[in-house]
């Protein structure tokens, strides 16, 4: 469910365009929430969230208003209740099941992360080319043969598709995804993927991430001279 | 080096702002040079870059403008001269030695990854609390107590922290690496870390761009209902 197919006569959302930029801080809202909830807040304002958060009250309001507002005049949020809205807005009230393309050390570490596992992103299988790795498990998780995945997808209702393979390989796989209906790709290869325009994917460039670091840096210390 | 010092007479910018967009851009120009470079391709006008990089040739020239140009009119970029100075701009031309802090999956995945080495992020030392890993070795990296940490960044030239340990634990870190004078944090850690304004953090939430991600994939499952 999304903002749109709610149901619940709160979110009003019709087919309306949300910026990139709202989007990017959906999950940040979801992850405050989440520690106002485990500090057992019940209600807060968008002026405490916004000192909280280190944005203003105005872009809380604004960014929440995209899916219905879900304040109350002189009452503010409920925590419990926005958290619950913002998980459903983020497609984490239900399963999205997962495999990953390539067993390597960010494969396994993105298997082995629970913490995926515990908001709706279950792995079921991870595939790789390597035959000392085909056959094994990686937190029970069965790592199979990149041959088998076109198989795999047909036979399993999978939602993402996760790449940590070398951008050598990525073109070829990621052919096969789409030709599978994967919808959604999580890409960590280094390379831009060319897919139809109603494949959605989200890259993370570990490379170029330290990069934009490293320029900062470089830059703070020219400041300084 | 950075614009700001090159001291060659073609970088021309004094402390000019850049945007945070353009930086995000840099990375990806550095990538596709180096792309180029390795088909063997020696100059490129900025027109066909665009079309190989899907945005617009003015937005090539605008970005690059930002640093002195490197174009010639008639001729376009010379791939390697170009692909020579954003690595300068990007503090590529010299290395960047980090400590990563948190010897877990994503710590030791990052230990593991031989790119970042290739382009001048080396890995002195890899700290955990764990007994178990205090005292191993990831790739030749020595695995060190957190509570040695201090002490290693002030008997090693340290550029940059790469922080892969749990909320709880990266409060109290950071205010080791800032009081041990790190100016860079590289932050896999899931909070909003609270540091001096001279020091400079990248975060990479994964779980958050895998929210962005599941977030687009029900908006779009939504359209076409």
């Amino acid at each position: 469910m999304s903002a749109q197919d709610a149901g619940n006569g709160v979110l009003t959302v019709e087919n309306k365009e949300i910026s990139s930029a709202v989007i990017k801080r959906l999950p940040r809202y979801h992850r405050y929430l989440g520690d106002l909830m485990a500090q057992g807040v019940e209600r807060i304002s968008s002026q405490e969230l916004s000192v909280r958060m280190n944005v203003t009250a105005s872009q809380i309001r604004q960014d929440l208003n995209n899916f219905g507002g879900f304040g109350q005049q002189g009452y503010g949020y409920n925590v419990a209740y926005l958290y619950q809205e913002i998980s459903k807005i983020l497609g984490l009230d239900h399963e999205n099941s997962m495999v990953i393309i390539g067993c390597g050390n960010f494969g396994q570490a993105l298997a082995n992360y629970q913490n995926f596992e515990n908001r709706g992103f279950v792995t079921k299988a991870i595939f790789d080319v390597n035959p000392e790795k085909v056959g094994t498990q990686v937190r029970g998780i069965p790592v199979l043969h990149t041959d088998e995945l076109a198989d795999f997808l047909h036979k399993n209702d999978i939602k993402i598709a996760v790449l940590t393979i070398p951008k050598e390989a990525a073109v070829e796989v990621t052919k096969v995804l789409v030709d599978c209906g994967i919808k959604a790709i999580w890409n960590f290869a280094h390379l831009d993927l060319d897919v139809p325009s109603d494949v959605v994917v989200e890259n993370v460039h570990l490379s170029e991430s330290l990069m934009q670091l490293s320029y900062r840096l470089a830059e703070a210390a020219n400041k300084k001279k």
